[in-house]
C-alpha cells in the first residue's frame, strides 16, 4: 500500500488538537470524575456546562462538559495558526462542498464549524481566552496531574479515506497498521502536526465515532497513582485497559471511561517526529506487540465501543479483518 | 473464625525467609532469565548449579538453580537466630516426629532439613557465606534492580492446619482471607517474622506446592522497567500477571514465570507490622479488591499452577470454594 | 574501636521509635506546614494541641504539636512490647537512678517518662488509641504521601556513652562513623530495633538536642513532588538539604525545617537489617560519600542546628573533630 | 524592552537542534563517560572519532567526539527541512557576508558551514545516515536512558544581538530573563523551533562559548538513577549541579561535566509551545525561582565556565549585571 505523504503546502495551517466537547447526562457526576478524581481545573462552570483545562494549559478549555439528555460528542476542535488560516479553511471546506458556519462559541474567538466526508464534526479557531498556566503551581496539582490534551482518536468506516483527507490537510503519518498479504490495506493510522506521534488517529470500525482523547502526564508514576486513586474514589470499574506500554507510539498508558462511557487515555513518553524525513513505522495487524509490549491483549470493548458524534449515524467499516482481542 | 495468636515463646527463633532452591531443566536458559533479564548477581556457578543473590544481599544466595531432569522445588530455607536455635529446632521437629537431618549445603553452615505435616521441605540455618553488598554499587544494577528476597507463598491443602503450624513457630498473622457465611473458614493467610507483611503465605489449593517467591524492588518504576525489558529480551510470554496493586499487602507487583514455570513476584511498598498489637486485616474471599485494587482479575493459572516440591505428592484441598477468576 | 554488641537479653523489649512531641509557637502556622504542605492527617486537634499521623499509621499520633511560648522538644517516644515491659522498664530506670513517672498522656495507655544520662527526655508506652489505616485510601493522600515515622536522630555530647546506653537497651548497630588514626573514636551511630537501618541515631555535637525525625515515603518520586509543592506553598526557604542519596543508610532523602525550625527528614529506600550476624558498616569521618553519594556537601546548619529538649541544657561535645561542611 | 517576534517567513526552515561536535583530549576516557556511564549508543567509531546517538534517535549521531589536543567545540548543528532550504540558507548567509562552505561531513548529506556575528560555528544539513531506533529495545537501555538531544545553550557577549539574529531565522521566544529597572535589558533567552521550550538558548557572558547541550530522558527517576550510577562509576566529581527543578522551562535537570569539562544537561518534563499566540514568560534576573524552584543556588562555575568554540576568541559581555550565585 503506497503511503501518501502529507501535503507540504496544506490549504491552511493546523497547529494541533485542541479540545473536545462531551455531552453528559449528569454534570455533577461528570465533575466528580474529571475534577475530583482526575484533577482537572475548572476554568468556568454554570448549570449547563463545565469548562476544563489541565495544569499546563493556558487555553481556557481542552474539555467542555455539556449537560444533555444523552451522551454524545458534539465536536472535536483544532487550533489553526492565524485568523487568515481560518478564512482559508472556510474557503477550502466550502469549495469542497462541506457545510461551514461560524457559530458563537463561549471563550473562543471566531470558530469555523464543519465536518469530514463521514460527517465527523470539526471545529477550527485561532483565538481562545487565556487562563493562568498552573504548571509551576504544584500545590494545585491533584490526582493524575494531567498536563495537557495530546491527541484525539476516532473510529472511521474507511481508514484510507480518512487518511487521504487528513494528508491533504497537512497531517504527517508517524505509525500505521496494515492487513497482511498481497493486497494489504490500512487498518489504522496515527498522524501529527505538533511534532510528536499524533494529533489524530483513525482505526477501522463502525464510524465515525470518537474512540478516545489522549491526555499527557509527566511521568508513568502519575499514571500509577491515578490507578490507586480511582479505586479509592469509587471509579475502579471505570478503568478499562492498562496501565501498560503500547507498542504503537511507545507510550505508557491507562484508558478510563467517564460516567457516560466517553474514553480518556492517560498517556506519556512517546517521541519526537518533527524531522521531515521521519519514516512512518509499519505494524502488521497480526503483530501482538502492536497493542501492547507487555502481552496484555485489549478487551473487546476497546475495539467495539466508542462515543457517537451528535446526530451522526455511523456506517459499517469497509474492512472486516479482526484484530487480536482478549478472550 | 477465632484467629490464633503467634506463639510469644516459640520453640526456636526464625529470623526470616532466606532462600529457595529451584530444580531447572536447562541451566543456560535459566541463567538468561535470572541473570541477563532480571539482573541477579552470580555468587558462584558450576556446571550443576548457579547461586544467585540480589543487590542488597550479603548472604551468598537467595536463589539456587540446580540442574535436574524435571522442574521442582527441593527446599525453601529460613534463617534462624543462632546455632543454638538450630539445635532447638532439631529437637522440636524430632520431638514432633518430623524427619530431621543435617546434610552438607554448599556455602551454608550447619543446616537442618525437615518438613511440615504435608511434607513441604524446609531447611533452617544460621550461618551462610557472605559476599559484598552491592547496594551502593549502582553501576552494577541491571534490569529489575531487585534488592532482596522478601517472602515465600505456597499452596496448602489445609490453610487452617498450615496456619496453626506456623503460629506455633512464632509467625505473626498480618492479613487473611475467609470464606463468608456463618461458618467462615480460612482461605489464605499472610504471616511474618521480620516486620513487614510476610515471610510465608498460604493459599487454599492442591498442595503443598510453591506458589511463588516474592522479591523486593525499591520502586514501582523498577517494576515498570522490567516489563519493558522482558519484552525486548524475548520473555514477554513469561509475564503472567500485573503490573498492578494488590489489595492484600498494598504491594505494587508483577508476577513472572521462569523458563521452568517457577513463579517470581516482583514486589514493593508494603508496610510495617512490628507492633505486637497490630490487628490482622480480614478480607472476604468475595471481595474483588483482595486480589487487586485496580480491577484486574487474576488469570486462572494464578489459582491453579504452582511448582511441585521434590518427591512430594500434593493433596486435594479441604475447601472447594472458588475465588474470582478472569474469564 | 571495639564495637559493643547489642544486649541479646535487654531489660525490656523496645519495639520501635513511635512519636515525638514538638512545642511550637503558632499552631496555625505549624498546621499549614504539616497538614496542608506535607499532607499529615489530623487524628485530633484542639486549641492547644494537634495530633498527627501519616497514611499508614494506625497509632493515633506520631507527631504531637503543642502550643508553647518557645520551640522545644518535650519528649521522644518509643513503643514497647507489652505492659509488663513497661514495668520492667520502670524498674530498670529507677534502679539506675533515672527519674521515672507515669503521667497522663492523651490517647496513650500507661506511659513511663524518664531520660538518659544527659537528660534527654524519653517516654515508653505499650497501648495507644487506634485510628483507621489510610494506606489504601489513595484519594486521601496529599502532597508528600508520608507513610510513617521511621527514626529519630539526636546530637549527643558523647556518642560512645549514648551508644553504650542504647546497646544495653537492645539497640543494634547498623552503621557508624569513626575518626581516623590510631585512637579512632565514634563520631556517629545508627541503631535499630525494627529491622531497618535505624530507630535512633546519635551524632557528636552540642547535646542532647534533637537533630531530626525521619519519616518514610514509598518512593523517591514522592520526595521530588514535595520539593515542587513546598515551593508553590511558600515553604521553599524551609528546604534545608537534598534531595539526595545518603551514603549512610543508602536512603534517598530531603531535609526540611518546620516553622519553628524543627527538622524533618523525608526518607526512603534503606535496607533490611534483621540478620543477627549483620555486620555494622564503618564510615570514616573523612569519607565524603558518608554524607551523600552525589557529592553535595551538607550545609553548616546541618551540623550546628537542632531542637532543644525542654528544660535540658546541652553540653559541649567530647570530640572536637570537624566533618566536611559546604563552604 | 519590546520583544521582537519570530520572523513568520524565515529565509529558510530550521527544524531543530541536531548535534554537536566535541574535541576531546582522550577518546577512551570520553567513551567511558558517554557510553559506559551515560549509556550512549555508538553508531560508528574509529581511532579519531566516536559517533554517538541516544535510544530514540534514528539520525546517525547527535554527539561526535573528535580526538584533539585541546578541548573545544568545532561546531553545533541544526537540521533543515529540505535540500532547497540548505541552498536558501547558503544564499542568506553569503548575502549577509558570513563565510559559507560545504565541507564533507561523514554520515551527513550536504552540509553548510557558517557562523553567527560573533563567530559561533554553525552547520546545517538535511540528510543524515539513519540507524535503527532503539526506543522499544529496552534491554539495550543503559544507565541514564537518554532518549534524544533536546537543546543547545550558549554564552553570548550580547544577548539582544543573538536574539535578533535568531528571531530573523524563525526561532520563537518562550522564556526570557531581563534586568530590572527602567531600562531593562535581556539577560538570557530561550528559543524554539520544534515546539517545546528550546532549541537554542543564550545567556549573557564572555562568549561565544557553549554552555551546555541538553538531552532528554523520559522520567525524573532516570535522572536520579544516573546520579547513583555516576558515583559508583567514579564520576561523582563530574556532577556540577542538580538534580533539581528549574523555574525556567519547569524542567527537572542534572548538569554534569564530561572529562574535558564539556557540560551536558539531562533534562525532562518541560512543556508544549507550538501555539503561535503562546506568550513568552518573563523572569527578573533577581528572581531566585528563575534558576531553581527548590532554592538551590547555582554554583559560580555555572555562570563562568563554558566550552570554547574552535578558534573563536570570546569577547567580554555587554552587560555587567550579576545573577544570584551560591556563596
Amino acid at each position: 500500500m503506497p503511503i501518501r505523504k502529507a501535503n507540504p503546502e496544506p490549504p491552511f495551517n493546523i497547529i494541533r488538537a485542541s479540545h473536545v466537547a462531551f455531552d453528559v447526562s449528569d454534570l455533577d457526576r461528570s465533575r466528580a470524575f474529571y475534577v475530583d478524581c482526575l484533577g482537572y481545573l475548572i476554568s468556568d462552570a454554570d448549570s449547563n456546562a463545565i469548562y476544563l483545562r489541565a495544569v499546563e494549559e493556558r487555553n481556557h478549555h481542552s474539555i467542555v462538559l455539556l449537560k444533555a439528555d444523552n451522551a454524545a460528542v458534539p465536536v472535536i476542535g483544532f487550533k489553526v495558526s492565524s485568523e487568515e488560516d481560518l478564512d482559508r479553511a472556510a474557503f477550502w471546506f466550502a469549495h469542497k462542498e462541506y457545510p461551514t458556519s461560524f457559530p458563537e462559541r463561549p471563550y473562543q474567538g471566531r470558530t469555523l464549524c464543519t465536518c469530514d466526508m463521514f460527517g465527523m464534526p470539526l471545529e477550527f479557531y485561532y483565538r481562545m481566552d487565556q487562563r493562568n498556566c498552573m504548571l509551576r503551581n504544584y500545590a494545585e496539582y491533584k490526582c493524575a496531574r494531567i498536563q495537557r490534551i495530546d491527541h484525539i482518536n476516532c473510529f472511521t468506516p474507511d481508514v484510507q479515506a480518512s487518511f487521504d483527507f487528513c494528508s491533504e490537510l497537512g497531517f504527517w503519518l508517524t505509525e500505521y497498521t496494515e492487513t497482511d498479504g498481497g493486497n494489504s490495506q490500512l487498518w489504522a493510522v496515527w498522524m501529527h502536526r505538533k511534532g510528536n506521534v499524533h494529533e489524530l488517529a483513525f482505526t477501522n470500525g463502525r464510524g465515525p465515532r470518537l474512540h478516545h482523547i489522549g491526555v499527557w502526564t509527566a511521568s508513568a508514576l502519575d499514571i500509577l497513582y491515578i490507578c490507586d486513586v480511582m479505586d479509592s474514589s469509587g471509579f475502579v470499574a471505570n478503568m478499562e485497559r492498562g496501565p501498560g506500554r503500547h507498542g504503537i507510539s511507545n507510550a505508557f498508558f491507562l484508558c478510563v471511561r467517564d460516567p457516560d462511557n466517553h474514553r480518556v487515555e492517560l498517556f506519556t513518553s512517546d517521541y519526537l517526529t518533527v524531522d521531515p524525513d521521519h519514516e512512518p513505522l509499519r505494524w502488521s495487524l497480526r503483530d501482538p506487540q502492536r497493542q501492547t509490549l507487555w502481552g496484555h491483549q485489549a478487551p473487546a470493548s476497546w475495539f467495539e465501543e466508542g462515543s457517537f458524534f451528535s446526530d451522526v449515524r455511523p456506517r459499517q467499516p469497509v474492512l472486516q479483518e479482526q484484530p487480536i482481542v482478549a478472550r
